[in-house]
């Protein structure tokens, strides 16, 4: 006998229950066209994820309820009244413990909810904050089949240990269903793939897991759905970053199930129907695929689910912003992507001449607003000079770019990189104006190795390859450099990948081999850039640690490394 | 047998440990000045709250641990040694039940460290994250001196039932000490007595609370701290918002203590002194006197702990700007307030009348930055119209406010109001500018009670009646109005506090009787402004639910109340 699920890799919008429920509705008609025991969606596939402080509003809770139910009767109208669906959905807590609302599953079937397993291991790290919106469930969920168990966890319940997986094992579960919401980091899908592997084996039973796929603010869901064995052999695996259903034949050996309280039978009928072909396992994407098509993901739904149809971005000339046109034109096309060429009389023929490169080269619109006559303006009136003389700058092109923005409705995009943001190169309401900032999360150095990447995707490539060869400068005064106050990128990144992203404090540093003054000083400029990173707008993460809810410091902090 | 206890209200700075500990030692130098037993610091007094992602890096924990070594040492050495000092700090975990230290209390005497109590209760609600932070503490920790026997709790610890009040009760403690980290919000300090006295009744011993002073970040922390009696009496009871250190006597009868595996026997020697007089109970503020020097400490702790010694603010002739100027004046001294009057050709004369007024009454500097040749350089090379031409004018404002900072070395302040942030009636880049926010957690309401009750505690008042007193315009159009776009400030306020701070969905709103057009409108302004809010500058918290970290929510949310 076969258990067939399909695993609904789908793209949910946070808050839009009835978008999100007819997303189901649209995955269970295409598993009951394929003949599916069990259809399996995402954790919190109801209402998106992470709805944060949504969790706590009664009138939310409320409209979720009202909505789950719906969708019970709305599945049952449409004839998928048989099959099993297992909604990832907020639940009231009955037990009075906690106030807080369970992060659940609940298994619909015949037109009712049949039962509820709420989220064990609440994740409070990294840009998880659990603990503040639900309470943890205590206790298993299985819904018994006649081919068998099926036990279910959700997410973190798999990386930590105890709880669901010993469980499931406890129950001589046949099958085990992760419903998930795990966003895309640097080299996530491997430890996904182990971890899967690991837990199966624990479970001792096949192990389903579906991930949610598309862009939420600043995270970026990957999907990477994927079926094991037993033994951990990898059965199925979806692939990264476009949603798609997964539908697998387990071969289950019928046999008497043993009594569990926490079981709940559904008594559906068998039916013969000849053996679903094996999806097979996605071809895997080399890290420089992964992250760019990550930062794409997450650019288009941000612009999308925000009611965007365009963006509009300042092209300097410089890679930054080239590598940003690239992917807005990928991820939105390009006839929804607007450059401006803002030149100043510090900037040199070659800035215009590569923007207007990549203008050609990509096919998205440019124009040229110089920004003199604005610059001179305020030099009339006001006495500027160092360092506000230069932000003048960069102030007048952002102002130019919202103007614009305002009267015209694109999105302004923000071009800056980690690397800067980290040490607070860049001008506040000046190039950091933008309503959505792709490359925020991404270092220099990787800023080149995107670009080079993608242009050996498409012939031409987009990015001019004078913009990727040429020394970096922000040209806001005359022969400016960034090596005039950076030390080079190459280096910069290697510390800030300790500093940041491994929390190595400067003694590890200096005793690792690195120039004290130089350690002291990037650490400082980092530290003191706090408020800096503060106002600027959110991006895709794509590094285990991001700047935001990822790594949280206060502003006021006397607190050197020393 | 007296025991004395010295209350130490002091005012830290996140991260600066050297500095930390010299106000520890100041305020043990005045202890034995003043013959007491033990001086009861806050909450992390060493390290100063929040230290949020600080906390879990292992540079700051050694330095951490370093520096309460040397404190201990320090201590001791200035003849403090028989004092027994009871510092907020933070602790490595060694039970390995957790990665995460503790938020601790350390007992230093005799130039040790003679035990640490772990807070057990930690909070993971509103402006607190304390599950991402620590470890939670499993056992108490008393010490006993010759007076009888002291238990201790922290901050969260009095607010939850069970655990430390109760430890306290069964372990029959003389005393509780509570250090606390307890930020200000509107009517905290009734909330906080009561809770004072229904725990020492329930411990039944006297309780001893005392908090931190000062501000960090949207933090503005109160002092309040106080004695209240096992039966509940209020003893003594520090002023607000000011550093303070209150010595209380407390009579104990000697007698046997019951062995307690938790407890620390110090054998300090008793010596004979005279009585202390009591300190005697501060009196209450009102709520607008409370509100107006909450913010007015916030403030100044953020510019001077931020290294500012002076601030630059737009000055519009309207009440925002006079009562953030006004408060800056009282919080740093006028001479280091510096306003900027930016008449356009829609500013009416009385605009800069009131500015100039306003400039008049507190001395501070005043200057005129007419903005409309740098608006005209915009108009001369871009087509703006509508929207995109009224926040070119804000925009304009901003520039000139941010180069003025940048060669003059002010911080900037941004002078919008809580009903403006809650329905996005601001230009983002334009008067959103700021490095500081003083006034964003005010409604527009509150803006007015403020001003009036500030204006009748001296004479002259600093704010122009006129800007009292004239209808709320942003002149960014002819004859504009803000009633033009927005329901009356005292319907907005009321609307707002119910959907803000109570978290109303709006079928409840409409079943209190309010307009449902407006309240769905007022409702979708405040959801789809948090665009903007996540770009604000930071701000004193006096409301109970804060824009920021006290409410949570995604950018990217279909979730809209119908």
């Amino acid at each position: 006998m076969t258990l067939r699920v399909a695993l609904a890799q789908i793209n949910p919008t946070v808050g839009d229950l009835a978008g999100n429920a007819d997303l189901i509705v649209a995955a269970a008609a295409q598993a009951h066209t394929d003949q599916a025991d069990v259809l399996l969606t995402p954790e919190l596939s109801l209402t998106g994820y992470p709805i944060e402080d949504l969790a706590l509003r009664p009138s939310f809770q409320d409209a979720v309820r009202v909505t789950l139910t719906t969708l019970a009767h709305t599945l049952a109208a449409s004839g998928f009244g048989e099959l099993v669906v297992i909604v990832g959905t907020l639940e009231q807590n009955d037990d009075n413990s906690s106030p807080h609302p369970l992060n659940a599953a609940a298994v619909v079937f015949d037109g009712q909810v049949h039962g509820i397993y709420a989220k064990h291991h609440l994740p409070n790290y990294g840009v998880f904050d659990e603990a503040r919106y639900f309470a943890a469930g205590q206790s298993p969920l299985f819904v018994d089949l006649p081919q068998g168990r099926l036990a279910i966890a959700i997410c973190e319940d798999l990386w930590q240990d105890g709880g669901p997986v010993q469980w499931a094992r406890d129950a001589q579960a046949d099958a085990l269903l992760v419903l998930n919401a795990s966003p895309y980091e640097r080299s996530k899908d491997d430890a996904r793939l182990a971890l899967c592997v690991q837990r199966a084996q624990e479970a001792n039973c096949p192990l389903l897991y579906v991930n949610l796929v598309g862009g939420q603010d600043e995270l970026v869901f990957d999907g990477d759905s994927l079926v094991v064995n037993a033994d951990g052999t990898l059965l199925a695996r979806a692939p990264q970053f476009v949603t798609t259903q997964l539908t697998v034949d387990l071969p289950l050996d019928p046999h008497d199930l043993v009594p569990n309280t926490h079981a709940v039978a559904l008594a559906r009928p068998v039916r013969n129907r000849s053996e679903i072909p094996n999806p097979g396992i996605a071809a895997s994407l080399t890290d420089e695929e992964e992250t760019y098509r990550a930062l794409t993901l997450g650019l288009r739904d941000y612009v999308r689910k925000n009611g965007f149809a365009s963006v509009l971005l300042g092209l300097s000339g410089g890679i930054d912003s080239a590598l940003v046109a690239a992917i807005a034109c990928d991820g939105l096309g390009a006839e929804n992507v607007f450059g401006v060429s803002m030149p100043s009389i510090y900037s040199s023929e070659h800035s215009v001449a590569d923007a207007y490169d990549l203008a050609q080269r990509t096919g998205m619109a440019i124009r040229s607003v110089p920004i003199e006559p604005m610059v001179q303006a305020f030099h009339d009136h006001l006495d500027l000079t160092g360092l506000a003389a230069e932000n003048l700058q960069a102030r007048v092109r952002g102002m130019t770019l919202m103007a614009l923005s305002n009267q015209e409705g694109h999105l302004v995009l923000a071009t800056g990189n980690k690397s800067e943001l980290a040490v607070g190169y860049s001008t506040i309401y000046g190039d950091a104006v933008g309503g959505f900032a792709p490359i925020k999360d991404v270092p220099k150095t990787q800023v080149w190795a995107l670009a080079r990447w993608r242009n050996e995707q498409s012939d031409p490539g987009p990015i001019p390859p004078n913009s990727i060869d040429k020394p970096p400068s922000a040209e806001l005064r005359p022969d400016q450099r960034d090596t005039d106050s950076l030390p080079d990128y190459e280096l910069l990144d290697q510390l800030l990948d300790a500093y940041v992203h491994a929390d190595e404090g400067s003694a590890s540093l200096i005793a690792a081999g690195y120039d004290a003054d130089l350690v002291h000083r990037v650490i400082t400029l980092t530290d003191t850039a706090e408020y800096k990173r503060r106002q600027y707008p959110p991006g895709t993460k794509i590094s285990l640690r991001a700047f935001g809810r990822d790594r949280r410091l206060p502003i006021t902090n006397r607190w050197r490394e020393r």
